[in-house]
């Protein structure tokens, strides 16, 4: 919307993000997303004439947290893949999921967003599309790096864009002093800065805290 | 903690729940849990003599929270399975997650609890769990009643429990008035009151409205 904000345009501008695999929604099987924008009558407008009992559509005044979920889960869904290549399991994937959704959160308030749009279709909808399969890019990136190969020759290998890559180094950028181990480790694992034993070694010795 | 604070007992009591498949945390793989209790000191003794780098124990005063989540992704699982056996898809199933734990948010502050919790490692983390794979009783459950299978059959058919059923009615006796679509779903169909067909009629023709 930034990039949106600056064209020659004078229009209301709004987001359109959820958990959507476009060939699902093609079959006409039932999904839900998220219009979002702090332009009431364009959310309502919207949500008129798209929304259908297949295609369920939900108005959010939060652009900026649905804009963050919809771009920051790929690289969380970058360190799930990392976690299932190199083995740990499920219930490691569970707990990185979870404290990943928590650092978005705090970065959307950072950034002046709202931590439950993080936690609705845009970022966790997102989250569990993506973070499951290897149908998602980003994920299957991560796990790759996680078997052990080395960034270049995995982006060599696909034409696709895994946007991810980028969304990392951008996010951490925008971060300032905002907690979020997780996104930072990823961003060092794709910057070569760190290696994935250490920067699990790290996120596993940090100290205990509330949750 | 209700059935364990009746009983003839003078202690402090707590909830130690998250998203651990024992036989990964037997191999010693990384896993995450919450150790819910209002007492502090409780808290801390546990996390200091239970908690490993390998076995990472957050702390949370919110025992209703944590205890809602863990029982209550159960039902949420049953939904979830039963859409990808209807064959609905995975852009249905993410949307009924991220709704399903809308739900238990409600429900949690409705009974005293936080919905901060919930959308931590005990219930957002259980269910990253148990709605991926039929590894859970309660996803393969609502698979197989997805596919058709009457529920006495596959009750039948299995020895273990599978929470969720049980559950699903409790968890609506203590609702009230709480907006709980999806729960009530689950428990009208577990009940025969409604097909499955009816139950996603109903699902997708409820009004749009915001996130």
């Amino acid at each position: 919307m930034e990039v949106v904000r600056d064209a020659p345009i004078d229009c209301p501008i709004g987001v359109l993000t959820g958990p959507n695999f476009a060939h699902e929604v093609a079959k006409g099987l039932p999904a839900a997303a998220v219009v979002a924008s702090v332009d009431a009558d364009l959310r309502e407008m919207v949500l008129a004439r798209l929304g259908t009992p297949g295609f369920r559509l939900y108005g959010n005044d939060d652009p900026i947290g649905a804009q963050l979920g919809g771009a920051a889960k790929n690289v969380i869904a970058i360190a799930a893949g990392a976690v299932m290549g190199a083995g740990l399991g499920e219930n490691a994937r569970a707990a990185l999921v979870t404290r990943g959704l928590r650092e978005l959160c705090r970065l959307a308030v950072a950034l002046g967003g709202r931590a439950e749009t993080v936690m609705g279709l845009s970022g966790l909808g997102d989250l569990l599309l993506t973070c499951t399969g290897p149908a998602s890019r980003n994920f299957s990136l991560g796990y790759a790096l996680g078997q052990g190969e080395g960034l270049a020759s995995i982006l060599a290998s696909r034409s696709a864009v895994t946007e991810g890559v980028s969304t990392a180094v951008a996010l951490v950028a925008r971060a300032g002093e905002v907690e979020l181990p997780i996104c930072r480790a990823v961003a060092a694992l794709l910057a070569g800065s760190k290696t994935l034993d250490q920067a699990i070694i790290d996120l596993l010795s940090r100290p205990q805290r509330d949750e």
